[in-house]
C-alpha cells in the first residue's frame, strides 16, 4: 500500500490553474486491511456469466458459485414457515387470507403486536422486538439447560458480524504497543479480521493444527500470546466453533482449557458460534462456551467475560440476505453494558432478520400445523448435508495432492492442495498467490467459483481451497465432477 | 466518566482466593459518546405503558410517541405497493396468486431474478441488487437532470447512517492534534456524532442560526474551522439538508457558498439528504449538493469530493425497520473507491431494505395498475403533513414562552422554550438538564413522549424540544392538545 499516491495532491483544471483537492489521507486502519483475494475472482465469475448469456462458447454451461457460506445462493430453498411468517408480517392483509396456516398467522400477529405502531416499518428498541429477545433467551436456556439469560444481556443486530464489530469497538483502542490485540485463529474467515483492523486493533494469529483435524492447541495459544505481548496489549481471544473455514467442532475438554486460559490471562472471550446447529458427525456434538463456563463453576463461571454470537444467516435457516444476528453477553460489568447499549443503539436490527431469528429460536413444534412441512424440509436438508460431507471427503481424499481433514461441522470444506513447483513458478510470474492462481484457473476452465486459502491465512508453504458444502446434492456432485477433471488436468500440466 | 471504576480490578470468589477479571478498559472513543438523554425517558414511557395496561389511573389513556423520525411508530400506515412487493419477494408463491396487481408481480419477479440463487435470502454483492443500484442511478439523474452515476459510485447499505459510518471510517484517524475533525452542525441528530466519536474523530461544532430560521451562516463555518485547527485536523464538513432536528431547507445560494468553502478549505463534503422529498413550503425546493456542484462547473465540479446519503427510512416511505439506505460518491479517487469497497463489503445491505429503495427510486407511474392507490396514499400523506406543519406552527407560536421557526421540511418541529428561573432551579436540584426536566414532566403528566434539545446541542442558555410531525392528523391534534395543557400548567407552576 505504500506505493499509493498521497491524497495531499493538487490537480490542474482545464483552465490551467491549480485547484486543491481534499487534504485527507485514508485511515491507516482501513489501509491495513488486506485487499480481498476473492474480489477479482468474483468479478471474473460475473463476467463469465455475462459471456455465457451472450452465447460465448465455454467448456461449461453455467457458473457454479460455492464460494460463500450462503446456502440459498448455492441453490438451497428457504424454509417455507420462515417465508410465510415474513410475508404476513410485512403485508398484514395476508392475515385475513385463507392461504396461510394458523400458526403462521399467530406468529406474525404476535410479532406485529410487539412492534411499535404494530408495523415492521418502525425502528425496534434495544434489544430488539421484545418477543424475539424472549424467544432467544428461552432458546439459550433450552440449549444449555440453564436459567434463561436476562434480555439486557442480549443484543439483536444486523447479523452476527455487526454484533462482533460493536463489541470490538468497546474493547479495541490505543496506539503503538498499547494497541489492543485480539488472538485470532488462522485460518479465519475474513470479515472478523477486517472489523478488528478497521478499528485499529491488532490481529494476533494463533494457528489451528491441520495435522490434528484443525484443533485449537493450547501450546500454540500460549506461544501466540507471548509473542503478542511485544507488539500490543492482548485483551481478547476470538474462537470460531464450529470452525470457518475448517469444519472442526471443538470438544468440551478443549473449551474448558480455553476458558481456563482466558481466565488466567484475563482475556475477554469472543465465541463465534454461528454454526452451532451445523454438526454432521454422529459422535461429536456442539457444546456452547456458555454451558461449559457454567458447568466449570466459580471462580470461572462468575468472572470470565464471554460474548457468544449467533445468526439467522447460518445453520438450517441460511437467511443471509435478511440480516439478523445476536450476541449474548455473560459476566459483563453493568458499567460496560451501559456503553454496549450506546453502541448497539446505532445498530437498528432489520425487522425481517428479527423474524428469521424468531423462527431460529422457536421453530414450529410437534402438533403445530406447520410442523410436518417444517420437519420434512429440515430433515431433508440434514440428510443432504450428511451425504454431501461423506461424498466430499471421499472425492477430495482420492485426488492426488489433495487432503481434507474431517468436516465435522460448519459450512465449508477446506482441503489442502499440494501444488507442483511449476505451478508455483507460474503463479509467481503472474503475481498471484499460488492458490489464487489455482482458483482462477478452476473458474476459467470449469466454471466453478471457490476461494483460495490465502484469503483466510495458512501456514507458509501450504495451500488450500475453500468451498461451501451447504448446497443441493446435484450442485455438489456437478462441482466435484468439475473439480476432479480440472485438478487432474492441472496436475498433469504442471507436473 | 472519570469516576467509572477501573476495569483492572480483581474480584474475590466464594472460597476467598483472588481471581483476576479482564484486563481491558472500555475504549475512550466509546466513552466519549455522551450518554443519550432520551434513554431514561424512553424507559419511563415503556413503564407508563405497562402501568396503563395494569389499570393504573393516569390523566391520559395512552402514551403518544412522537419522539422519533419514525412515521409508522407514530401511527402512519406503510404504502401498500412497497409491502405487496416485499411479500411477493419473500414468499414467491404469491407470484402465482391472483391477489396481487401485475406490476407488483413484475417488480418482485424482476428483483428476484437479480438476486443470487433467485432468493432474498442470499447475500447481495456490491453495490447491492444490480437492478436497485440501476434504479437509484436513474433516480439521481431524474432528480438532478444529469448523467446517471455509475454503479461503482453507489453503495447500498443497512441505512444511511451505516453508509455514513463507513465513509467516516475511511476519513477519520490519527491521535492528538492530528486527529481528524468533522465540522458538524449544532443542533444535530445524535447518531452521526456518535459514529464520528466512536471512530476517534473530533466533532467540530458549527451553530446553525435560529434567528435566521436555522440557516447555515458562512461566518460561523469560518469561525468553527479556525477554532478547530488548534485541536484537530479538519477533513470534512457534514451538512444536513433538509435539517434534523430543525426543518430548515437550504437555498441554492447557501449550497454554492458551502461548496466554495469546502473547495477552498479542502474539506470532504458529507451531505445528509435523507429528507430530500420532505419539503412542505410552496416557495422552497430541495436542491441536491450534487446538482449544485455540477452546475458550478470546473474547478468545483471535478474536484470537490462529495458523499450524498439517502434512505428508505425517511420521506414518503418511512420504512425505518427494513433498513435500507445508500451513498453516492462524487469525485472520489479510484484508489479511495477501492478501500470504500473493502469497507462496504462488510456491510451487507438487508434485501428487504433494498426492495424499499427500489420503490423509493422507481415508484409506480401513471398507467401502472398500482398507480392510482399509490398516488392516493402519497397525496393524502402529503396533505396531512402540510396541514400538520401549519397547525404546529400556529399552536406553538401562540404558546407563551414558545417560539418555532418555520418548518420548511424534514420530520421534526424544534421549538424553543423559555423556561422560567424556578423551573431551571428545580431541574438543577434534580440533576437534570432543564429541557430534559420539561420532557419528563410532559411525559408524566400528559403521556406525550418527545425528546429534549440538549440531546442535539443548542446555544448555551437556550432550551428546545423536538417532536416528529410525520404522524396521523388526529395523533398530532391529540399531542398538541396535551402539550398546550401541560405547558400552561407548567408555566403557572414555575412562574
Amino acid at each position: 500500500m505504500s506505493s499509493e499516491p498521497s491524497r495531499r495532491k493538487r490537480k490542474k483544471n482545464k483552465t490551467g490553474s491549480t485547484v486543491s483537492t481534499s487534504c485527507w489521507e485514508i485511515s491507516p486502519c482501513v489501509r491495513s486491511i488486506k485487499p480481498l483475494q476473492y474480489i477479482p475472482i468474483a468479478l471474473r465469475a460475473a463476467q463469465i456469466r455475462e459471456e455465457l448469456k451472450q452465447g460465448v462458447k465455454k467448456p461449461f454451461r453455467e457458473v457454479i458459485d460455492v464460494a460463500w457460506g450462503d446456502p440459498q445462493r448455492a441453490g438451497l430453498k428457504p424454509l417455507t414457515f420462515v417465508r410465510q411468517v415474513l410475508a404476513a408480517c410485512l403485508y398484514p392483509q395476508l392475515l385475513d387470507s385463507t392461504g396461510l396456516p394458523t400458526d403462521v398467522k399467530q406468529r406474525a400477529g404476535g410479532l406485529l403486536s410487539e412492534c411499535q405502531g404494530g408495523s415492521m416499518g418502525s425502528y425496534t428498541d434495544l434489544p430488539g422486538i421484545p418477543q424475539v429477545a424472549q424467544q432467544i433467551s428461552e432458546y439459550i436456556a433450552r440449549r444449555d439447560g440453564g436459567v434463561p439469560p436476562k434480555a439486557e444481556n442480549i443484543f439483536i443486530s444486523s447479523g452476527s458480524q455487526w454484533a462482533l464489530q460493536n463489541i470490538l469497538s468497546l474493547l479495541v483502542h490505543g496506539h503503538g504497543e498499547v494497541r489492543s490485540g485480539v488472538l485470532t485463529p488462522i485460518p479465519c474467515h475474513v470479515t472478523s479480521i477486517a472489523s478488528l483492523l478497521s478499528l485499529g486493533g491488532v490481529s494476533v494469529p494463533y494457528y489451528l493444527s491441520e495435522e490434528h483435524g484443525w484443533e485449537l492447541r493450547m501450546e500454540e495459544l500460549n506461544r501466540a500470546l507471548e509473542n503478542a505481548k511485544q507488539v500490543c496489549t492482548p485483551v481478547a481471544l476470538y474462537v470460531i466453533n464450529p470452525g470457518n473455514p475448517p469444519g472442526h467442532v471443538q470438544r468440551k475438554k478443549s473449551i474448558q482449557d480455553v476458558i481456563r486460559f482466558a481466565s488466567e490471562k484475563r482475556l475477554f472471550l469472543l465465541a463465534d458460534e454461528v454454526y452451532q446447529d451445523c454438526v454432521y458427525t454422529d459422535d461429536v456434538e456442539f457444546v456452547s462456551y456458555k454451558k461449559v463456563l457454567a458447568e466449570m463453576g466459580p471462580p470461572f463461571s462468575d468472572t470470565v467475560e464471554l460474548a457468544s454470537f449467533h445468526s439467522a444467516s447460518k445453520g438450517f435457516l441460511g437467511e443471509c440476505g435478511l440480516r439478523g444476528g445476536y450476541v449474548e453477553l455473560v459476566n459483563m460489568d453493568p458499567a460496560v453494558l451501559k456503553h454496549a447499549c450506546t453502541v448497539f443503539s446505532k445498530d437498528n436490527a432489520p425487522t425481517a432478520g428479527q423474524v428469521a431469528l424468531s423462527v431460529l429460536a422457536n421453530p414450529p413444534r410437534l402438533g403445530d400445523p406447520s410442523y410436518p412441512l417444517f420437519e420434512t424440509e429440515t430433515r431433508q436438508m440434514h440428510a443432504v448435508i450428511k451425504a454431501t460431507v461423506r461424498r466430499v471427503h471421499e472425492v477430495l481424499n482420492s485426488l492426488p495432492g489433495v487432503s481434507c481433514q474431517p468436516v465435522e461441522g460448519g459450512a465449508f470444506a477446506f482441503p489442502r492442495v499440494e501444488l507442483p513447483p511449476k505451478a508455483l513458478q507460474k503463479a509467481k510470474e503472474l503475481g498471484m498467490e499460488p492458490d489464487t492462481f489455482y482458483c482462477v484457473r478452476l473458474l476459467e476452465e470449469s466454471g466453478a467459483f471457490i476461494t483460495p486459502g490465502c484469503e483466510y491465512g495458512q501456514k507458509e508453504g501450504t495451500y488450500h481451497i475453500r468451498f461451501c458444502i451447504r448446497a443441493p446434492g446435484d450442485v455438489i456432485e456437478d462441482f466435484l465432477g468439475r473439480l476432479v477433471t480440472f485438478h487432474t488436468q492441472f496436475m498433469t500440466e504442471f507436473s
